[in-house]
C-alpha cells in the first residue's frame, strides 16, 4: 500500500506541479504585445479584467460583452484613400472598354484620366453614378468574387503590400483578446457591406454575420430557373455618423459596451455606447505616426477626426497617439 | 510494483468501465424527444450526422452551419392572429384614453369596437396607422419595455396561457440539438425585429443579434443631452416573401444550409436555401392537428400554406405533419 500511496503522491505531486508551471506561462503571456506599456494598453486591460470579474458590480455577463470596430483607419489602412474608393477607381478602367462613352463624360472621364478634382466636382451625383457603374448590376456572388480577386492582387501605394495586410497588429491582439475575454466583436463601418464580408473572417475573425456597414439594395429574382440575388443601383443604408447606432440597433440589437473607431464618423457609435448603464469603454485611434504610416486629423479629406477629438478629450475616452502607443503598425510581412 | 500495478489497472478498467457506461449514455440520449420516430426526424438527424462527419464530401465546416427559421407558426403559434396583431390591438385600447378622436375615426373605431372588417376595409393605409400609433414615437429602449411587460401578462384565447409558453416544444429541441452540432441558429421573420428581440434568447436561446425581421426606421438624436434612437412612423424593411433571402444576405451574410418555415412567407427563404452548393435541408411545418393546436394551410388568412406546400411535395422538401409528426405541441405548463 505504501508503494501505491507513493506512486499515488508523485502524480499528484506533477499534477500541482504542471498546474503552477501552466498558470506561471499564462500569467507571463502578454495579451497586447504590439502596444507599449503606455496608458491605451492600461486601460484596455484594466476594462477587461474589471467586466470579466465575477461577483464585482462592474461584472458583465458574456452574452452583453459586446465591442463594435470601425474598419477604416481603425482596423486597415485608409490613406491615400479609402480602399474602397481606390477598388472602384480600378473597376471603372477595367470596365472602361465595355464603355467608349465614358472617356467623354464625368465622373468616368475623371476616374480614367486620373483628374480627382473634376470628379469630385460631380459631387453625390457623380459618386452615385460611380457606385451604379461599379458596385451594382451583378449577383452577390459575382460581387464577392470580384473583390476576392481584386484585394488578391492590389497593393497599397506607399507600403507595397496587399490591402489585408495593411491591418493594424496592434488591434488584431486586441480583437482576439477580446474575444478570449468572453466578447463578440463586429465591424461598424461606413464602408460598404459586401466589400468587407469576403474577407472580414480570414483577416480579423470577424464573420460575416458580424460585419455592420453600408449597402446597396438587392432583388431576390429567379432567373433561369436559379434564385438569384441582385445588387441594385440604389443605396439600402449608410451606416455613418448617425447611421452607426441606427445601424447598430438595427443589425446587433444591443448596445455595446466598448466601441473602437478613428474618426468624426465613429462620434455617434461612441457616445451611443458611452450612454449605456454599468462599464464603459470608447477608444479612438488617432493617426501620428507619419514615417510608419501616416499623420492626420482634423484638417484630413478621408477619416477626419476633429470634433470625435475635441469630444474624447473632454470626455476621457482613451486615444491612441499611433506613434508612442504602438510598437509595431503592420504584421509582419509575408 | 505488483501493487502499484495492480493499482493503475484498476484505475484502468474503471476508466474504461466509465467510459463505456457514458457512450452507452449518450447513445440512449434522444436529442429529439417530442419527434415522432417518423420521415421528418429521421430526415433531420441523417442530414445532422451528415454533414456533420468530417473527412467526407458532404461534411460542412461549422462556420458554414446557418440555419434559419421563421417565427410565426414555426416556432410558436400563430391563430387566432400573428401574436403581433394582438399586440396592436391591445396596445390601441390602452392608448385610447389619451386619443378620443379614435372612438370615431377608422381604422382605430374598429379596433376598438372589435368590428375587423372595418379595420381590414382600411387596407394597407389603415395598417400603417395603426403601426404608426403602436409602434413608434418612444425610443427602442421604451418600446423593448411595453413588450416585454405586454408579454409578462397577455394570453393566448385557446390554450389560456402566455405566448411565449405558446411555443413548439419539438422545435425548441431542434434548435438545441442543430447548435449541439455547432450550427448557429437565425430567426428570418417577418415579424418586428423589436417585438421579437426582447425575448427570443431566454425562450429560443436565440440571442438579439441572431434574429432578423421587418422593421421601422429609427433616427438618432440627443434629447436633453442624451443619446437616443427614437423609433419613425416609417417602414424600414418588410422580411417577408422575395424579403427573407434579401434580409438573410443583409443581416447574416450567408447562405443557410438549412432552412425551416410554414407559409407561403417562407417559400423563396428555402428556395434561397435550396439553391446553394451541398448538402441543403428545407422543413415546413404543416399545421394539421385541429385539436391539439389548429389546422390550416391552403385557405388559412394567416400564415397561408399553399404554394409553397406544392414546390415541397414536388422537390422533396420535409413537411410535419404536426398531428402524425409531434408527441407534444408546447413545453410543459409551469
Amino acid at each position: 500500500m505504501a508503494q501505491v500511496k507513493n506512486a499515488l503522491l508523485r502524480s499528484g505531486i506533477l499534477v500541482v506541479f504542471v498546474a503552477i508551471s501552466l498558470a506561471g506561462a499564462l500569467a507571463q503571456t502578454d495579451p497586447l504585445p504590439s502596444w507599449n506599456d503606455t496608458a491605451p494598453k492600461k486601460a484596455i486591460i484594466a476594462f477587461v479584467e474589471k467586466v470579466t470579474k465575477d461577483g464585482t458590480s462592474d461584472f458583465v455577463p458574456v452574452d452583453q460583452r459586446i465591442a463594435t470596430f470601425d474598419n477604416d483607419g481603425t482596423l486597415w489602412i485608409e490613406q491615400p484613400m479609402y480602399v474602397q474608393l481606390a477598388f472602384m477607381i480600378d473597376r471603372v478602367k477595367e470596365l472602361a472598354p465595355k464603355h467608349p462613352e465614358w472617356k467623354t463624360t464625368q465622373p468616368f472621364k475623371g476616374v480614367l484620366e486620373g483628374d480627382m478634382k473634376a470628379v469630385a466636382a460631380t459631387g453625390n451625383k457623380g459618386l452615385d453614378q460611380l457606385m451604379a457603374a461599379t458596385h451594382s448590376g451583378m449577383t452577390v456572388e459575382e460581387f464577392e468574387k470580384i473583390v476576392t480577386d481584386w484585394l488578391a492582387t492590389a497593393q497599397q501605394p506607399k507600403f507595397k503590400r496587399p490591402y489585408t495586410q495593411c491591418v493594424y497588429q496592434p488591434m488584431l491582439e486586441l480583437l482576439a483578446y477580446l474575444r478570449a475575454n468572453g466578447f463578440k466583436t463586429f465591424i461598424v463601418s461606413g464602408g460598404g457591406i459586401e466589400f468587407m464580408r469576403p474577407w472580414t473572417e480570414k483577416v480579423y475573425g470577424i464573420p460575416p454575420e458580424q460585419v455592420v456597414g453600408s449597402s446597396l439594395k438587392t432583388r431576390f429574382e429567379i432567373v433561369d430557373g436559379k434564385p438569384e440575388l441582385l445588387r441594385l443601383p440604389e443605396i439600402n443604408f449608410i451606416d455613418d455618423k448617425e447611421g452607426k447606432p441606427v445601424g447598430i440597433n438595427q443589425y446587433i440589437g444591443r448596445r455595446p459596451i466598448a466601441a473602437f473607431g478613428n474618426s468624426d464618423g465613429d462620434q455617434q457609435m461612441l457616445e451611443w455606447t458611452a450612454a449605456g448603464n454599468g462599464p464603459r469603454f470608447m477608444l479612438l485611434v488617432h493617426h501620428t505616426d507619419a514615417e510608419r504610416e501616416y499623420a492626420y486629423d482634423r484638417q484630413s479629406s478621408m477619416g477626419r477626426l476633429d470634433k470625435a477629438l475635441d469630444e474624447a478629450n473632454q470626455k476621457g475616452w482613451t486615444v491612441v497617439d499611433m506613434k508612442n502607443d504602438w510598437k509595431v503598425i503592420f504584421p509582419p510581412g509575408q
